[in-house]
């Protein structure tokens, strides 16, 4: 346990969350956002960066880049049920970048933010050898929906297509062709913003997929203390042949939402677009995944940050 | 225009204000803070970033870091009337980094938010080649202090020793000798937090001194649409002799409070301890700086970011 390294992300987080305390009525360190209860309404903040050459290529184009930068944290703030209000932005820039990539940045930025009603209220700008983009996003809600509130014997659902996210990754890495939608998924993904509305009557517990559907739905057993079976063959894949599904369903980044609800609400659940069931929870404490009746042992459940 | 240097710091932030709508009922960017009204109280939030080799050296205790961190962003609450309740930290690490190096970290930064009454809410981390550390804090205030809010016929005051920091900076980069105090005022500047109850009945217009005294001063001007007249001698500089005068009114890092203040509460505000009157405001819109009956007419103003 010397480096950062050794440590591993969880490693850190459990760390910090030891050495400070949370105000009694304030929801911390451990969800997509916290929340700050106010008289009439509730807070949602959340907070997420992106580096030049850690999480995008430098050819990664500044208009997509936007998008990505903008609904990644959207998608934190979907996930606790919320609508994004207001955000601040740091950026770290390279001074001989060409202010013709920023405009196109900044256009693609403002669009995303008007058309999601987001302002831009603040942030700060920096020169460094690379780019990095922080977003601090506040949104709002009138019940947060968390990860720890899910109970055992319910459904578990996950909206859109999983893994086309890391088929597109994969395809920019190596250079080989893929389609549009996978590289569409991991260049500009748009967060569920959309099925929001139809989701929250329903929800007893919910996380965005952003390290891989298998870690996430992890984090959800862990906070609310249960357990989770849950069915390939039911996850609405992605048809691309260049990653396993196992690969699919542990790499992240589709900003899809994956939740819980009451067996009672499966008809009106599942009369809404796009969404899948697949599994259900349990007492277990374990999250076993089955193909065709068997059960996978995955090697790793998602991405790792060290 | 063709890069982010030619542009220039003032000018990246002209262009993205013009392209950002803000709410009415929000101040956004271009103060310390941005206000956000609710019904019993107002938001301010700050976001700040360090990063090494461009605001910190590699060597910098990482306890002094942990100081530094927090405490530029508490000024920037500070600076608007507030006190600081909730942060969230983003933090880029080395993955060979020292657990404890990181742990010396956490420890100060733990102790000075226990000071400060202020809880870490959240954040995130992730791996790059060098430490880079981006705090979003939320503050509060019945009263927010704002730049645009001063007045011609004010006094200008400022609080502590200015130019320390400069100093600090500048034996640690050449490898001088220098007293503690202008070490200390670089490597864990401390915010004027402390004044903050004393100054906030008087000040019509307040900012923290970051990028210079003298562009942090003008930053007043052009946001209140006043003019200064700023008198060398009545400033309580560093004694160091390393640098010159003018080097020390327009480095910054220094976290002291600049303000205005009608006349007629002279007295009471010169009863304060640590409080200097270095000025007066007109309606020249021009900032001139005397140093003994001599205008004198510095090369710079401040700090600039590209």
């Amino acid at each position: 346990m010397n480096t950062i390294k050794d440590l591993g992300e969880f490693g850190l987080i459990e760390k910090i969350k030891k050495l400070f305390d949370n105000p009694e009525n304030a929801i911390g360190i451990g969800d997509d956002c916290a929340v700050l209860p106010f008289d009439k309404t509730n807070l949602l903040v959340t907070v997420d960066t992106l580096i030049e050459n850690v999480h995008f290529f430098s050819n990664h184009p500044m208009d997509k880049l936007a998008i990505k930068a903008i609904n990644i944290n959207i998608s934190d703030i979907v996930a606790c049920g919320g609508y994004p209000k207001w955000a601040f932005l740091s950026l770290s820039l390279n001074p001989e970048m060409k202010t013709s990539s920023l405009e196109m940045f900044f256009d693609s930025l403002q669009k995303n933010f008007s058309k999601n009603n987001i302002f831009l209220l603040g942030g700060n700008t920096t020169k460094d050898d690379k780019l990095s983009i922080n977003i601090t996003l506040i949104g709002e809600t009138d019940k947060p929906i968390l990860r720890s509130s899910a109970k055992a014997n319910q459904d578990v659902y996950v909206t859109g297509k999983i893994g086309c996210a890391a088929c597109g990754f994969f395809a920019l890495k190596n250079n080989v062709t893929e389609s549009n939608e996978c590289l569409e998924k991991f260049l500009a993904p748009q967060a569920r913003i959309d099925l929001i509305d139809k989701i929250k009557p329903y929800a007893t517990a919910m996380i965005d997929i952003s390290d891989g559907l298998l870690q996430d739905a992890m984090h959800i057993c862990t906070s609310s203390n249960i357990g989770m079976d849950i069915f390939l063959e039911n996850i609405n894949l992605c048809e691309s042949k260049h990653l396993s599904n196992i690969d699919k369903i542990t790499f992240g980044e589709d900003y899809e939402l994956l939740f819980c609800a009451d067996k009672k609400h499966r008809n009106s659940l599942l009369e809404i677009n796009d969404i899948k069931l697949i599994g259900y929870t349990n007492n277990s404490k374990k999250l076993i995944i089955y193909n065709k009746g068997e059960i996978i042992i995955p090697q790793k459940y998602g991405f790792k940050h060290f």
